[in-house]
């Protein structure tokens, strides 16, 4: 089994993470994004759409999309549980994992790609686009921020894929400017608290 | 139990289809989204993004994101089973899940999001990025009719989400001139073997 993983990239860092917290290890295969690695045919054979992360099993075949390969070892490795306990907690730790892709991640990652100068002239980039998602993403962490006012974690009591996310989210925002603002104390806690488990070097 | 639905948005009919496929029946509630009603504070004390669909459980509380709520009731009622079998097979469903949702479902919603009339004043358009993900949704159903050039469904050779959320992302296309190609016959074979099931009218 190997992990085609890139450390430049936010996609990976979920993966990573989320094996840490599982104590599972995996030979990693870096991918160098700069030089274009994930668009060579070698790498485009694992993964059609070109991206990172891909997890390949003994077998050759592949696993593509970061919260796939989460599944499949929450499946194999069920403990610590990061996707949930029962049918229940299954549903809302995907509802808050999605809200935290779909509003933090995704904003901060589309930020990224609409306007900073790393990937200008190899993808076709919309300012003003990014800018709105900056925005977005900026007004997400005062929700968020709302949201941890009366519980540890992003989905409640326990720490889940949701947490792993979001922190990837924030933390890649940083370069683009979205950041916990100093106000935001149940945020800043949150960040401080899941920024100093082990598994957040990962 | 209540779904907070709404017949024109693309999301709920995700859920709406799962359902059919499941044999589930889930009282609906129609939320206007074309009146705002999903933005008034009764909608949003049950979804604070302020989106459709929204299941409400016997409780009071809530469970948004189709995805979620798609998973709650695999849960439930594991049969037919439309989110994998197995380890790999849960895993493999998922990429495809995303893929489908990531690749068309979303490029689609935002070239419509940034460039149909409907939206216009009610959220910030970017023209230029909707033509862009019009672009790519078409780029991506090229792919697809490759993909498909081997298997019956879109996971393999058992309809899943992914074919749900595929299904949904391709018709919604259609208001901004996302189609399946004539010459992409494995898409169109697909394309028309999924419309055909009665889940599709859901």
């Amino acid at each position: 089994m190997k992990l085609y993983d890139s450390q430049l990239a936010p996609n990976p860092r979920r993966v990573r993470i989320f094996l840490a917290e599982k104590g599972i290890e995996v030979p990693t295969v870096q991918v160098d994004i700069g030089k274009g690695e994930h668009q060579e045919p070698e790498f485009l054979a694992k993964n059609a759409l070109g991206r990172v992360p891909v997890l390949e099993l003994d077998d050759g075949s592949t696993i593509a999309e970061s919260v796939a390969i989460c599944r499949y070892f929450e499946g194999t490795q069920p403990e610590p549980p990061l996707m949930g306990t029962d049918v229940l907690d299954r549903a809302r730790v995907e509802m808050w994992q999605r809200r935290m892709e779909l509003e933090v991640l995704l904003n901060s990652a589309q930020s990224f790609r609409n306007t900073h100068d790393y990937v200008k002239g190899r993808i076709t980039q919309v300012p003003e686009y990014g800018e709105l998602c900056k925005a977005t993403a900026i007004q997400r962490l005062e929700w968020l921020d709302e949201v941890l006012a009366d519980r540890e974690f992003i989905a409640g009591d326990r720490y889940t894929i949701a947490d792993i996310t979001a922190l990837v989210g924030i933390d890649f925002g940083r370069i683009t400017g979205i950041a916990v603002a100093p106000d935001q104390k149940n945020l800043a806690r949150w960040h401080a608290a899941v920024s100093e488990r082990p598994s957040a070097k990962a």
